[in-house]
């Protein structure tokens, strides 16, 4: 057998466990790696003195190695982002193509890669939204749609989730919900939290998803109403929040907010950064709801992160607001080549191996009920949500309480439960999506059936030491 | 001869202009670039209706070139990061390897090209900034190094130039001077703004470069002590403004900001985006000055931007603030693979060619002294600044009461002169940087003396319509 970096193909067929890899990556070289990490990268979200960052050596398709030789299958896909996995031939092929045609122009002229990719997204996109402004990520996408929204509008406030993640620069971590909000929310963003439904842990008391949908939509009119429809730019929504939780909102909860916005002229924004290009088995999640946001943000899986590269879809009618009017925002590598060819690659991909449809299947044949039979023999599972290649468990001490396993945004001796679940994923050779009291199942999209039920595997192994945490 | 798409090495040795190319590229394929552009792409810093961008087919050394086979000198280098030029072989080629082993992982990890990036990074930054937090641009690391100070000193405001351009996000445009960020100006973001040096348009009313110093110096003073020093988390500038207009900074200026943040425990931010990587003369410009400041941000030459990278680079006492503590603040693609990788590169060959010499010599013996031979024979030209390839003409209508050959922030027919010499340079072959009523020469780093003076004859001939306009 041969090692990972040898396989030609882009993964085995079998699904080898790490104590299956004969032959490691060179140790020494792992260590010179972390002995440069830890002496100058500065790490996001973390306390440096705290981390120990793992020395990853390769990746192919749903697996990473380490320098031992130990090797993962990726239930995160990176952060959320690499939907046809690590290091798709075709994909590689183009960048690399890219890189020895033109790497980089200005954002100022038109080249041939921008205009395919705005092309092939605004193909892809709902309704009218056809013109694409690019950037270099999700957040700076959710800052420049909010700006078109202010500036569409000429109001000043943005209603958003509390239960909600959109980016960490100044105005996309304000509208953001979780606590990565608060130390760079000095209260003068002019955003305003709502609750959005959840049924599971509903904060409207409702008993059904039905009644959920309902009492959200009218929280939310009343939270207009008292604002002032007048003063509200934009609402902006995940279709489906990720990081958050993966609460796919009840039947006709969308629409209603979409009925709301064309009451009061208020933009819609629908993130799509993680749920966009395939997690969800569509293209972008707002098609399970037929819904057209005004404006939809994406990013991450437009070429699976191979390039940095992020955007905003804008409906003609904002267009249209800045057409002999010019749109005050912009950047250095906005519709950089390179990550365009890399969206271009990605897209054809997706479109000719049915990377989409793949999501859909596993979701309905092989995630979706393995989880549910997880969740049947495993009292630490208090519910299972999701659609696709995006799917929570979240995780109760006590199933008739649903009290969470560890408190909200616990750290040290509080999250024991979590980081002893974590430590279990990874001993079985799997790496999870860990945040809160939940894991989120999120492999790429092209997934095979073998590695997914690989995964459940190894979940199911990693819930039992959940279990005894449950009361 | 062979077209430049042919051509194998980085650039012909002579310096052809836009008549000599022999072959276009397939101008029907260049059509439908522009048409899907035109369909689908929404622009930076542009009314939509109102631009008629260039399709450009290809781009090599300090040239690149249309479809219909129009080859102009790049005297912008992009938006001022292609330091190192178009399509520098050894570059492309280690992006070509990286993409082929590890295009993308996320930032969680230690990964080769992240740490080597970092290693090499700070060994070239001045003083103890040894860690380095990777953004994917710019803005984002204007918004990282802001939220690092306020963090570190616990306190709101943030002083920054009106004379300035630090990016397009909430935080990163509100702490611009420029007008770009009128429109994103709510008036609550913490921000002063006062008055740097610059003393061919004196706010202080000095009649010399020391007396500019001493009086800005002064009124920085004065404006921290009724500000409250206690309030005031930063003090951020460009080592040298960059768009801004390129005021080199009289001597002492920034020891003496330097002394005025010690002793008020301010952060120094120094804004290197533009001035970093060589364009100066040096690797960063604050080596001209002597300064070390507390974070010092970057983008664009790090890696010539030929993949999106950014980053801040933080001083030893300011990462002890997040060793035990969260850092709260990041990104999907921090210290992304590939970026780093064409960083690694970039700085390889910028030692190894001794590029940032090469930009020192060209400025001190083409640049310099044939644009002050220009401002000579010119009456349009009021004052030549800069330093390395970093040189801006201050355009007049009157050298005596220096009135700018067009209003700050003219549009339309207020600023035809502007567009008069530009639109010569173009018919000369030379694509000019033009801000206000100023022109800059930003060409590559590692432009040759033959093409520097072949830029300079175009601006020559430039500047002949410019002189129409004076009085």
């Amino acid at each position: 057998m041969t090692t990972e970096a040898q396989t030609s193909g882009r993964r085995a067929a079998a699904a080898p466990r790490a104590a299956d890899v004969p032959r490691a990556a060179d140790p020494v070289t792992g260590a010179a790696v972390k002995a440069a990490d830890r002496a100058h990268v500065f790490h996001s979200w973390s306390a440096q003195g705290l981390i120990d960052p793992l020395a990853v050596a390769g990746a192919d398709g749903s697996y990473f190695w380490d320098y031992d030789g130990t090797r993962y299958l990726d239930f995160t896909s990176g952060l959320v982002y690499t939907n046809i996995g690590y290091q798709h031939p075709k994909v590689v092929a183009a960048i690399q193509e890219q890189a020895g045609k033109l790497a980089t122009f200005a954002p100022a002229f038109a080249v041939e890669p921008r205009s395919e990719a705005a092309r092939l997204i605004a193909e892809r996109t709902p309704g009218d939204l056809d013109k694409i402004f690019f950037t270099n990520g999700g957040a700076e996408a959710i800052e420049n749609a909010i700006r078109m929204a202010r500036l569409h509008t000429g109001r000043p406030k943005v209603l958003s989730a509390y239960r909600s993640y959109h980016g960490g620069t100044a105005t996309a971590v304000n509208v953001t919900g979780d606590p990565r909000r608060w130390p760079s929310d000095n209260g003068t963003s002019g955003v305003v939290h709502f609750w959005a439904p959840f049924a599971y842990r509903s904060p409207f008391y409702s008993s059904s998803e039905a009644e959920e949908g309902e009492r959200a939509l009218r929280h939310l009119a009343d939270t207009i109403a008292f604002e002032g429809p007048g003063t509200i730019a934009a609402i902006v929504l995940e279709t489906i929040p990720g990081t958050a939780g993966i609460m796919v909102p009840p039947p006709g909860y969308l629409a209603g907010v979409r009925e709301l916005c064309d009451r009061h002229g208020i933009v819609f924004v629908l993130d799509e950064v993680m749920t966009g290009f395939g997690r969800t088995g569509k293209w972008f999640a707002a098609e399970h709801f037929g819904v057209t946001p005004d404006l939809l943000t994406f990013a991450k899986g437009v070429n699976s992160g191979y390039v940095p590269l992020g955007g905003v879809a804008i409906s003609a009618e904002i267009a249209a607001t800045f057409e002999n009017r010019p749109y005050p925002g912009g950047l250095t590598y906005s519709g950089h080549p390179l990550a365009c060819a890399a969206a271009v690659a990605t897209i054809r991909v997706m479109a000719e191996e049915r990377v989409v449809e793949q999501a859909a299947r596993i979701g309905e044949t092989v995630l979706g009920p393995g989880l549910r039979e997880l969740a049947e023999r495993h009292p630490s599972v208090g519910e299972v949500r999701g659609t696709g290649v995006f799917w929570a468990l979240d995780l109760v001490r006590d199933r008739a309480t649903r009290e969470p396993l560890v408190p909200y945004n616990a750290s040290g001796e509080a999250n024991a439960p979590m980081a002893a679940f974590a430590a279990e994923c990874k001993a079985r050779g799997l790496w999870p999506f860990v945040n809160m009291n939940r894991t989120h199942a999120v492999p790429p999209c092209n997934i095979s059936e073998a590695e997914a039920e690989e995964g459940l595997a190894a979940l199911d192994a990693a819930l039992s030491v959940a279990d005894r945490f449950t009361v």
